[in-house]
């Protein structure tokens, strides 16, 4: 789950990847060939990205040196942690004399404004989740792709490193002050032409008790019009936290629904994005078809089988939700 | 509103307050004696402390020559605004000449840590609101003391500028990074007896659109047993946000209840701490019974009347709350 930086960059960037640096023990490849740092440099590599984001976002200490090999060798450096590259002098030193740029993507230059609640004029809809990390950035990025391929001008407005790495815009959220969040959140989808959707990742969860509050700023500055609730119906208790059991689907649309009111009386849950990883293929049909008579909602899984059925309600309600 | 600042450190610290210095035209008053900055100097004065919190925490240009000069003269400057003081090239220098400090207590060192949602020893009462700057410091820092009066073990924790500048201690939650909001309150009322309360200050409200990110994660990290709700009477919508209409009370404490079980399911509210400085004597007292009545629960305005109906809640509840 801590690689899912390197993995989306992979999945949603396929072209720009040369390769993959593993340290020995890695869990996780996204299948891209292995490379060390020269030879990386030596098949024309540009950048060195940082595809893992531990809790917490700081930079283990004994990753410096493959970093300093890395701008040393001519290779700009990417990250999207808390902990900013120009923080560590060594690396600083190396990539001034390799003529090399350091990027803290999470640190963006982003107006320290607080929020006004404001209605904005277009469409907005915002990825909602029952935990962290089951597939808000990649529904958000399927379902602006879906847009896009009807007609519907639609764009991607990240919310995290990965998604600003994918996209090359947005704001990381959680990096911000925390008396700006909503501010900022308001920022990232101004004003549009009615009939825009800006397609909001979602960061965290209301259920969560390290993030709730992050949610809810991004939520409030977001003033969607739509929601989609992702979901993983593995996960019984959220990732790491066995105390903080996974709420019901209806409990978690019912109070997405009251909190986001407060910006947009008119919100809708539009849909359920599930990631059924977990689930052969018999059992995600009828996972699927339960959840839906249940729910009254479709639903349907990014990676197996597209977002047309979300994107069909989205532009289908779209007279009711402008 | 704006003079919160100046108006609690004159309230709660009276000994420490030589004289007030005021920019033309100033519309609020502590009360203290007027005073130039070379009069203050010549009084005693050991800082010069900046009373106003302007939205969004920025200093004013035009204030910068009047604290130049306060720290020519040997006066400390103390900030509580988001911009820092050492930000101004002129200012350190003259402080360094004066060899004065200069202190940003918005800005903490605390560490940088995402949440646990782990339950803490020790019992936890937090301020909530139904809008912004309505007594939430003002309602803590009387119960704390209230409780002391009463032989409880109860230490106030300070959550903005102002609560640190009179306590000398805590953290301004919405200065911290969003991604560490919940964890950094959590450090703020560590593990404690069993008998001892913290009393935390509450910041902004769930119903605000701009500051609801902050208060639901200071409202997780706190993980209170126990909730006040402050409310003032002649809101009828949040201060400067006529779209954005003061929520009912019993919905209020919903809401909070129902945000605050994710981290402790034994919350309760307790009572309900009014700013009745709208209403003559007869309609504090009917609009007080009605309150009581309707929601069962005690209802006291701590500068009218003191907090000891809500200090009695706390200390006859404390075994359920355990």
């Amino acid at each position: 789950m801590d690689a899912k930086t390197a993995l989306g960059v992979a999945q949603w960037c396929p072209g720009d990847v040369t390769g993959e640096l593993r340290f020995p023990g890695a869990a996780v490849s996204t299948g891209a060939p292995a490379m060390s740092v020269a030879q990386a440099a030596a098949a024309g590599a540009g950048s060195l990205l940082i595809g893992i984001a531990p809790p917490g976002g700081r930079l283990p200490a004994h990753w410096l040196p493959t970093l300093v090999e890395a701008a040393s060798a001519g290779l700009d450096i990417v990250s999207g942690l808390h902990t900013r590259l120009g923080s560590f002098r060594e690396l600083v030193a190396a990539a001034a004399a390799a003529g090399v740029n350091l990027h803290d993507v999470r640190h963006g230059d982003w107006p320290r404004v607080t929020g006004t609640g404001r209605k904005r004029t277009g469409q907005r809809l915002l990825t909602v989740g029952t935990d962290c990390a089951l597939g808000k950035k990649y529904t958000a990025l399927a379902l602006a792709r879906s847009l896009q391929a009807r007609g519907v001008p639609a764009t991607f407005r990240a919310t995290g490193q990965t998604g600003i790495m994918i996209s090359g815009a947005g704001v990381a959220i959680d990096a911000v002050v925390a008396d700006f969040l909503a501010g900022v959140a308001e920022q990232l989808s101004p004003d549009n032409a009615p009939g825009h959707w800006d397609v909001i990742e979602g960061q965290g969860s209301l259920f969560h008790p390290a993030y709730a509050g992050v949610s809810l700023g991004l939520l409030h500055g977001s003033q969607p019009d739509a929601l989609v609730l992702c979901h993983d119906p593995s996960r019984t208790h959220l990732d790491a936290l066995p105390g903080f059991p996974t709420p019901q689907l209806a409990d978690a649309i019912e109070m997405y629904l009251q909190a986001a009111r407060l910006t947009n009386p008119a919100v809708r849950c539009i849909g359920i994005s599930v990631n059924s990883s977990s689930l052969d293929g018999a059992a995600w049909r009828a996972y699927r078809a339960r959840l839906e008579a249940e729910l009254g909602l479709p639903v349907a899984d990014p990676i197996r089988g597209g977002v047309e059925a979300l994107t069909a309600a989205i532009t289908t309600n779209k007279e009711n939700l402008s």
